[in-house]
Parts: C-alpha cells; sequence; structure tokens
C-alpha cells in the first residue's frame, strides 16, 4: 500500500464543487453468529444508485447483511460513526477482512468527474478509483451492477405478451427490451431513500435536474399542486384575500431590515451579482420569503385604519440555497409554494386568521393528500425568525419514524409592523398613540406533495389520492384473447370509450387505454407504477352482464359495478378509498406517537420509530439538552435505513392544540423544572 | 459661468449606476406668433414626475406650451436632437432667454444620490443642482411642485361631503385632506407616458419597486392575469398539453448549448454568482426563457415514436436584466408569462399547432381584452432567436401610433432538437434515419395587461373591460339625503345588500359600497379611476320604481334596468360593453393601419401615428434600410409625447396573414426589387 490517511486526504480537497456527484459510503453487517466475527461488506456507489440488501447478500454470499452500527465501523475501520465513515477510513484497515463492493455507475464516470465525500470532502473520480485499486482488498469486487436485480414474482404480467409480436408492431421501442427496468426495483422497507427516488422519477413525478437541489416538477405533480391551489385560493378568497405578484429580487438593504429574520435566512440567500457580462452596481437577493419584500409598501398603502385589514397572497417559487443534503419536494433550492402576508388592526383579528389559514393547511393534508397531521405551535427556538409564534401542521413518515413540518402559519405580531413603520393613526383619535399593524404570514409548499408520495406509496409505485389525482381513472378492456371476435372486440372498446366519455362529462378524470400492443397484465403495471387511483376493466363476460370491475389502486380491492350506476357509484369509491387511505396513515401515526413521562424511555422509544409527546418545561436550554442528549443513542434493535437518521438527535415538533391532561406536579421529562405543557418530540425533516 | 461644456462632461461619469434616479430633460415651446422669437421652457424634473403642460403654461404665464422639436432645441442649445437634450446642454446657451424650471422631487433627493441623465451619463444630485445654479438663469423657477395642479371640474364630487362630519367619523384619514391628489392629474392626449403611470398607480394596478425595472402587480392587475390564465388554461388543456414547473435556474453548459439563441438573450442574463457569503463554484444564470432547460429532459424523455407528441406549458417569470428604458408591462426585468413547450414528430402536426396558439392569443386580445390584433408572421430579422419561423400577434397605440408585440407562437423546426439529440427511430423501420423531433415555443405575458391599460382607460382612470375584472360592478346607493327618513334610507341599502347577494350567486362579481361617511359622486371618482365596468346607482326614486341605473364606465352610458330583470340584463349590458370596447379600438387600428405604395408617403404617413401596410420584397437588409431611413424624419405637423419616440426608426410589425391582393410586377415600397409580400411596418415598443 503506496498511500497513508493522511495522503488519502491530500487527494482530496474541501472546496465546495457544486456541481459533485456524490457518493455514499455505506457498511453493512451480515448476520453473523454471536460466536463469529463478522465480515463486514463495505458498498461505495453513488448516492443515487440504490444498492438492495437482498442484492448484496446474493453477491457476497452472506445473509441479511443490514447497515452496520457506529460500534462496528469504530472497530473495523476507525471511524467516528456510520454518518462520517467514507472511503479514506479504508486506510484504517489492514488486517482484517472485508468485502468492496463498487458501483458500476461509479466506474463508469468521466475521469475528472469531482465526486463528493462524506465530511464534504471532494476528489476526483480517477483518483479515488486509483485509491480503491491499491487497497487491494481481497473481496473485491467492482463495476456492480446494483439494477440487475429482478423481483421474481409477476414478471409475466410485466413483460409484452410476445416479444417477437411487439418488434414487429413497434420496432423501435427500447424500452420493452428492458422491461424489468421499468417497476419499482427497491423495497419501500428496506431502503427508503432509494425506493422514494425510484417512486418519484419511474412513477414520472418528478426528475433530477443539472442544477443540484433543483428538481422537475412533471405532469403528475404538477397537477397535484394545481389541485391543491383550487382548493386552497378558494378558502381564502372566501375570506377575503386577494392574489397579487411581487417582484422576486429584493435589495440587500430592504431584505436586512428586520434583524431576527435575515439572520434565519442570510447563509441561504442566493444573490444576483452579473447581467449579462457587467457586475451589479449593487447586487439583489433572490426572495427566501417574501416579507421583506411586501412590508415597505403595505407600510406605503396604508394610510388609514380604514385601509386594514389588508390581505394578500401570492402563488410564486422562492430560493433558498441550503448546501445540506437535498431531497425532492421535500429539501430543494427552489421551491413553489403560497405566501399569505396580511395585517390587522387589531392583534385579535389577526390570531383569529393565524388559525383559521392553519385549519385549512390541515384540512389540504387530511381532505386532499389524505395525510394525518397534528396541529399546534412551535416552540420559541422553532418558530419562524422574527415571528411572535408559529402555528404549525406536522406529519409523520412512518418508514423512517421522522417527523414533517407541513406548513406553517405564523402571527409575526407587532416586529415587522414597527421595523417598516406600516401604522396608522390611532381609531379613537390623534391624541391616543398610533396603531402599528398586527401581522401574520402563513405559507404551504410542493413539500406536501413529497410527504403524501412517502405515506401512501408502495412498491409498485405511486399511490395517488383520487382528489389530487391528475387522472382518476384509467379503462382498460381485458379478457380479449385469440378467441375473441373481432366484432366482440369493438364492442368492447366502442362500450369502454362510451363510458370514458360518460365519466368525462360528469367530471371524473378518466382515460382509457385502448392500445393492442400491451397485455392488461403490462398496462396494470404501468399505471400502479403511476398511481392511477381507480382501475376500470371491462371484458367480455362484463360487457355480457353490462357492468366492470373497478380496482382500488391503493388495496387492490376489487369492486363489481353496472355500466349505468358508474357515474354515481365511482365518486362514492373514490370517497371511500380516501378515507380508507387516511384512516390507514392515521393508524400509524396514531401507534408511533407515544406519550412518555420518564426519560429513560426516551430514546428506546423514539429507536423504535416513534414521535413523543411528553411532559416539557418549555426552556430552550432543555429542548437542546433533549436534542442532544438524543442524538447517536442508538441501541434498539431496529435499524434506520436512512444513514443519516441514527446520529439525529430529536427535536421538538410542536406543541399540540390537543393536550393530555397534566397532572399537578408533573415534571418536565427531561429537567427538574416543573412541566408546562406536552410536547412533541422526534426525529424530523 | 465657471463651468464650459467640457467641464461638465467631467461633472459626470457614464459608468453604469444600477439603482440611479433617472431624470428627464424637456423642452416645451408655447405657442407664438410667427413673427416671433419663441421662449423655450427647459423642465428638468425626475422621470416619474409628470409635468403637465397645463402647469408649465401656468408656471410661464405662457400659451399652449409643447415638446419642442429637434429643431429648435438645435437652434437654442445645439443638442443633436431632443431625444439626446440633456441640461449640459443649457452651457451652449448663455445670450438667448430660457425659462428654467427644476422639479422639488430633484431638489429634495439626497445629495449623494446618483442621477441619470440621456446619453447614459450619470452625475450626483448635488453636482447637478450646483451646475444649474452656476448657470445663473434669469427666468429659473427651482422647487416646483409639479403635483400641485387641480383639475377646476368637479371638485365638489370628489370632496367629501363634509370635512368636519367627516373628521369626526373618522378622524384619522388623511387621505382626504388631498383628495385633489387621487384623481389622474395629466391628460392622456398631451403626456401619455405621465398618465401611464398615474392611471396604473392611481389605479391600484402596479407600484413601482425598489430594484429598478421591477413592479409589483397589485391584486387589479394580477386579478386580470388570472382571468386569462383560466381561460388559456382550459384551451390548451383540451388540445392535450399539460402544465409542468422546471427550474428557473441553467447552467451556463446548457443554456449555451444553442448559439443562436444564446446570442439573442446572452446580454440580458442574470446570474446567481454567490450563496450566503460563498461564492458559487459555476454561476448560475435564471431563465430568460426555458428552451436550453426543457429539451435536455424532452431529449430524455423521448424514447419512442409513441412519446410524441410531448405537450407542456409552464406558467412563471422569467427574467431578462434590459439595460433600456424600463415601462411597466410593456419592459420590465421580471414578468410573468406561459410558456409552452412542445414536440412532434411530423412538420405538419407542429405547424398546425403554432396557428392554433396563436388563433388563442389573438382571442385573449379579442375576447377578454377587447384589443384588436393583427395576425401575421415576423420577418427573418425579426423572429425569434432559434426559431424556424415566428408568428405573432400585434397590436397598436393609438396615442404614439406605435405597434406592439402581444404574444408569439414560434416553429422551432428541427433546429434545437439536433442540439439536444431530442430523436427517435424512424417509425418506418430502423433502417431508415432517425427522425428529430420538430418543435414549437410559445408564450405570452402580463405585457398584454399593458396594452389593455394603453388601449382602453382614459383622464378619469381605468377602463377594464367587464371580462377581466377583478369586480364588474360596484353598487352605490344615491340620493339619500337629509331629508331622506331612516327607513327610507334603510329600506334602500337592504334592497341594494340583496341585489348584491343575488348578482353574486349568478357569478357576476359584483361589491357594494354602503359607506356613508362619501358622497355618491366622490365615489363615482373612485371607482373610475380604478376602472370597475358597471356602476349601479339606487335611489330612492329607483326603489319605488323597482329599478336601479346602471352606468358603463367605458363611455358613461345610462341604462334603466327593473331590478327584476338584472341577473338576466347585466351579462348582456357587459357583453355589449366589451363589443363597444372593442369595436372602438378596432376603428382606431383601422383608421391607423394605411397601406401605402409610394416609399415618399412613408415617414409622413409613419408621423401621422399610422402603422403601414406596404409591399415589400422580403430582403434583411432593406428591412434595415426602411428602419435607417424611416428614423428622426420627424417633421409632420403633430409632435410626440413620448420624448423617445421622433427619432424611432420603423420596424417590420408582421406579415400580415390577411394580404392585400398584389398587383403583377409590384415593386418593394423601398427597393427596386419586386415586392413578394405586403408587410406591416411601425414604430414600436
Amino acid at each position: 500500500m503506496t498511500t497513508t490517511t493522511e495522503s488519502f486526504a491530500k487527494l482530496c480537497s474541501s472546496a465546495v464543487t457544486d456541481d459533485a456527484t456524490p457518493i455514499k459510503s455505506l457498511v453493512f453487517k451480515p448476520k453473523t453468529p454471536k460466536s463469529a466475527t463478522p465480515i463486514p461488506i463495505v458498498v461505495i456507489a453513488l448516492q443515487s444508485t440504490t444498492t438492495p440488501s437482498s442484492l448484496i447478500a446474493q453477491l457476497t454470499g452472506t445473509k441479511d447483511p443490514r447497515l452496520a452500527k457506529d460500534d462496528l465501523i469504530k472497530t473495523f475501520f476507525a471511524a467516528p460513526s456510520a454518518g462520517e465513515f467514507n472511503l479514506g477510513h479504508l486506510l484504517n484497515n489492514s488486517t482484517s477482512e472485508y468485502h468492496l463492493l463498487i458501483d458500476q455507475h461509479l466506474v463508469d464516470l468521466k475521469d475528472s468527474t469531482i465526486l463528493k465525500l462524506n465530511g464534504n470532502l471532494f476528489i476526483e473520480k480517477s483518483k479515488a478509483i486509483e485509491y480503491l485499486n491499491e487497497l487491494k482488498v481481497a473481496k473485491l469486487q467492482s463495476n456492480i451492477d446494483f439494477t440487475t436485480e429482478v423481483k421474481p414474482q409477476n414478471t409475466s404480467k410485466q413483460q409484452p405478451k410476445d416479444k417477437k409480436e411487439k418488434k414487429a408492431l413497434a420496432p423501435s421501442n427500447a424500452t420493452l427490451e428492458d422491461a424489468k427496468l421499468i417497476g419499482i426495483t427497491v423495497d419501500k422497507a428496506l431502503d427508503f431513500p432509494g425506493w422514494y427516488q425510484q417512486v418519484l422519477t419511474k412513477g414520472e413525478m418528478l426528475d433530477y435536474y443539472d442544477v443540484s437541489g433543483c428538481y422537475i416538477l412533471r405532469p403528475t405533480s404538477y397537477a397535484i399542486w394545481e389541485n391543491i391551489q383550487t382548493y386552497f385560493d378558494s378558502k381564502i378568497k372566501k375570506m377575503g384575500v386577494r392574489n397579487a405578484y411581487f417582484p422576486m429580487f429584493v435589495s440587500s438593504r430592504v431584505l436586512e431590515k428586520e434583524k431576527d429574520h435575515i439572520e434565519g435566512f442570510a447563509p441561504e440567500v442566493a444573490w444576483v451579482t452579473k447581467a449579462g457580462s457587467s457586475d451589479l452596481e449593487e447586487p439583489v437577493a433572490i426572495r427566501p420569503t417574501s416579507e421583506t419584500v411586501i412590508y415597505p409598501y403595505y407600510a406605503k398603502w396604508v394610510q388609514s385604519h380604514r385601509d386594514l385589514p389588508l390581505r394578500l397572497n401570492q402563488w410564486c417559487s422562492v430560493v433558498r440555497w441550503e448546501f445540506k443534503h437535498p431531497q425532492p419536494f421535500l429539501r430543494t433550492r427552489e421551491f413553489l409554494w403560497q405566501e399569505g402576508h396580511t395585517a390587522f388592526l387589531s392583534e385579535e383579528e389577526a390570531k383569529e386568521e393565524v388559525l383559521e389559514i392553519l385549519h385549512h393547511y390541515a384540512n389540504i393534508y387530511k381532505e386532499l393528500l389524505a395525510v394525518p397531521v397534528v396541529q399546534g405551535k412551535k416552540t420559541e427556538k422553532e418558530k419562524f425568525a422574527g415571528a411572535s409564534f408559529t402555528t404549525t401542521v406536522e406529519g409523520y413518515i412512518p418508514q423512517t419514524g421522522r417527523g414533517i413540518q407541513g406548513g406553517t402559519s405564523h402571527h409575526l405580531g407587532q416586529n415587522f409592523s414597527k421595523m417598516f413603520n406600516l401604522s396608522v393613526e390611532n381609531p379613537l383619535g390623534s391624541e391616543h398613540p398610533k396603531v402599528f399593524a398586527y401581522q401574520n404570514s402563513w405559507g404551504l409548499s410542493t413539500r406536501s406533495i413529497g410527504v403524501m408520495v412517502m405515506v401512501h406509496s408502495d412498491n409498485k409505485g405511486l399511490v395517488i389520492p383520487p382528489r389530487v389525482a391528475e387522472n382518476q381513472a384509467v379503462i382498460i378492456p381485458v379478457g380479449i384473447t385469440k378467441k375473441t371476435s373481432i366484432e366482440q372486440r369493438e364492442l368492447i372498446h366502442e362500450s369502454a370509450k362510451e363510458i370514458e366519455a360518460q365519466l368525462r362529462k360528469n367530471d371524473i378524470r378518466v382515460f382509457g387505454d385502448y392500445n393492442d400492443n400491451y397485455t392488461p397484465g403490462w398496462k396494470f403495471s404501468q399505471y400502479e407504477l403511476k398511481g392511477i387511483p381507480l382501475r376500470i376493466e371491462l371484458g367480455p363476460k362484463d360487457f355480457e352482464k353490462q357492468q366492470v370491475v373497478v380496482v382500488r389502486r391503493n388495496d387492490s380491492k376489487k369492486i363489481i359495478v353496472p355500466i349505468s350506476e358508474l357515474t354515481e357509484t365511482l365518486p362514492k369509491i373514490m370517497d371511500d378509498m380516501h378515507e380508507v387511505m387516511y384512516q390507514k396513515a392515521k393508524d400509524a401515526f396514531d401507534t408511533h406517537r407515544v406519550t412518555i413521562h420518564d426519560w429513560k424511555d426516551f430514546v428506546p422509544t423514539l429507536n423504535k420509530k416513534n414521535v413523543i409527546v411528553a411532559p416539557w418545561c418549555g426552556v430552550m436550554e432543555c429542548e437542546e439538552d433533549i436534542k442532544d442528549s438524543s442524538a447517536r443513542k442508538d441501541d434498539g434493535e431496529e435499524f434506520e435505513v436512512d444513514e443519516k437518521a441514527p446520529s439525529m438527535g430529536a427535536k421538538s415538533l410542536c406543541i399540540p392544540f390537543e393536550q393530555p391532561t397534566m397532572k399537578d406536579g408533573q415534571k418536565c421529562i427531561k429537567c427538574n423544572r416543573n412541566a408546562v405543557n406536552y410536547c412533541m418530540f422526534g426525529r424530523s425533516y
């Protein structure tokens, strides 16, 4: 070996390379008898490559490999934790055996590609490969194609009827040759991040974009956003809110006016400094949110108390140039949202609106996305920068056991109105002091779509709740064989088209797939992958009985419906489907929201993928203590599939509005102070 | 005088200061007997200050001052043209008399403010004032408040009933004290740019923003945009177009892929180079349009001819950092638009769509905005950068006689598909060459709202066509005097509210103003200013007869309608009103679209605020020649209110689809070549 630990660092650079290709360095531990020493398996792969443990087992001839815990990684590679492990640590092991699997997609990259490792290290791909080769690991397998795994079940359904026949009819369709790649190839339960990526890209919700942290919202996801827009827009317009559009640019002078606020956003602000080839005299920021964009004009427009309330909303995109690992929908550098900004004469009116909006947010989740949320108030530590208080809807992702903020409605008090002099003469008379407006701001973003996908979708692909799906149903003729007469086939197709037209006339979003080149089974898989809520099957026997078979995407439940009743029945089926999806998700959240009173239960409960409701003193230092004390304590039985999660401490998610009854003298879960209310804690996104 | 021409230049800088305050230097010539020498009036004012000629007349004791033509400016100040005149030229006149009026708003600026003069010169405010003082002009009036002008007519109407009473009821309303400032104070015919600014800001369509070239779309204008969106969105969705959202950022590598295209946009591209306090490794551009953002992904998604057509649209904002003088709606650095991007297997399908979209654009103008447009094709010189051809809808602004591009639908041919390798195997078989997709892109922006305002609005304020107005009607109780009994007053208010509820139930966008603190006349002025299409008056006598008086904003036409028929009649009144507005605008356009065949008529016709339809050879050099030859030839009788217009040459606006019959052997209007078709030329925005 010619390289030392120090020289590995020398191969790397710590200068942030914005378009570097992130790679992951994972250590797996196979199931090993307690008496034996395990042989770790190191996987070096592109971040975007999913590395199913079943395939790893097959490749290494081991049983049930799982992500190794910190202690094993410390023992074998002297790395501080799994989260910090990278390929440099392999140098620390020159004696004991381990497997080393290298992703073919990584090997295939151009030599000059910059790779991003854990610990914010950057290395040229050619140097990384050379380094790995120089390690001369005995059990090395390079060029692994992690996508080769094929699910054994259902393959016949997923294949076209007959390859040769297919070929003749459609000579140019290369897709069919690798039909195995069409479906989801990773298990939601085993590799959640890999599954999430596949379900989004293969379901055609989203595509990755060549500017890091930005994603393309394809029509399937944008249609969901449009449905959310339509719903919320009509609610706020009824409240008297009007839409407007403010510029995306902010001058630094204005941006920095509210100090707490800018402190919260400054590190993530993107700056335009050039136009064409000229430098701008003064750089302008792209809005990370629009409080400081809007309020100078509110101050100008509001001249009298009769100009209040002033309630505007805008649908736009905002930019927060985060350097943390981006995640589609959940953490992106540009995202779509609405932001409402309102100003009132009285505190009461303002506070009333804060809750009214929060209620609409909760209903977007419940009534549109079939996702349960807990409504509550953020702690002082977690509130919006510059707000008086923040209310929130908090969701829950069962696979990771993590909480996720779903939308926030802030009461800003008079903090901003005092900074921007948004004030009016006192309606009681000019001898009374002038009144600074009481303000709110509230926002909900496309993150909601990510939550919806994580909660409902499965190993067959997307599951989209019917109220927000671009297409609610697909009609597929079935049971047409070589024995079926041409007349009968025609009759079925015509009948299907009539049904389609009839449903569409009744505002049910439906389409038919009458393409004879694909088997019904292949189509079933396709539309399951894309999450179409209902499949309507019409075969010769159905036609005879003048009925169809309706199959629900979420639970495969089949319902036979007479054609004459379809228009009336379908909305009911969808409502029931929505309810079933919601209840299932709610059960998962309810089961994993555990109320505890003893600190000793805190981390073990957390490690069982729960969020915790616990009595709490309300002191910020105690909250920080809880976070620190719950980090890196993953000693439970379960392992986390997201390599980032185990090291994460629990944050306060919210103080739920619905509070358990507090007994007299109840102490805080963590410290010796008296509890003031129950707070919901959890690992979070 | 201590300063010389050269030293004035030394006071200035030519370095572009992005947030400089633009000022205007205008020369007026009062009506003077032919025998007498006129005494010019020089006005130095903020660009944003409107300088009504009636006030100038009053201040200088002159008659009918109008913007001076180039010859006068040359004679008195040796400036090349009115458009190039700035305060430096005052040095050239040390003998003859002239008036010098200086805007108080300019004097009030901070001393360190940088002023932007004509000719891209920049000067510190303190230096400019010092310079002006040193000129020791006899007829100097500094600190002029150009806003003091009050229209004499209607002032009693515009005042609140009784100031004292008002005060007691609403002590804090400062607005009433300066009610004279509420209405439009400049004449559309005399100071079109000043009028345009007032009508937009006082009508609450838009506000100026502290980043130059960016404007705030207030609810009144955004609602118009929403109505355009709803209309167009439903049209394209019926065509099979789906909405999506692509990131606003583009990497330079991708942006620069299509050379013609990037050449067209490069000088205006805004670049993000910093995030927080760190420099980005590689700057990213903000989309000026999304061809290059989108097409790499089309190339990826389209794997087979069955993936075509691919038709997506997005509603978003784009950024073009122009350094030309910005104008609300018409030329702004960020603007809202939709951009459609489609790819087809065959050229025919693509070309068919281009025209279908153009037809929808023409209908947005005709059916929603009541604005006539001419449909046609752009010349090679004026087509979209990278397109095969561009089709366009062209509007006309009567006050300036200038054409304005209203929306464009481009056929891109295979230019982009070849660059981005958007191709499929030939459906005829793989032995045939692969097929590059035929592409279109098409866009319509908020500029359309600016055209609508310029065409319809008047000296009382905005006139908004009823189909796009946020509020279509306002109900105002009238004729209530001190003699009116409380019961009767109550009855009228109740009846008005019932009418309001009834109309609203029938999807007529209506509101009532029942505020007793303002006179009906004051309210009339208010809602005329804001462009509410219909005013519904209900007074005691109307109530007796169970009728209302409906007054149309566009022509003050009064229609008496029985209350029982209102729901049915109002939509008809609005349709008729729309038709009248459209016809009036169409008559203006038709009258000022003049077909000529002789070059000698060209410039005189142009100078009479016409656009020209003329036989043309289709050669690009000839088009450039026409532009050059028609520039700075303003020898007509009329003077241009926009100081930028007179020096402008005529561009080709489009080759109209509707062509006059061409006679055999017809020559080009300008050169000796044969004409190939009639082309529409004009000064333009």
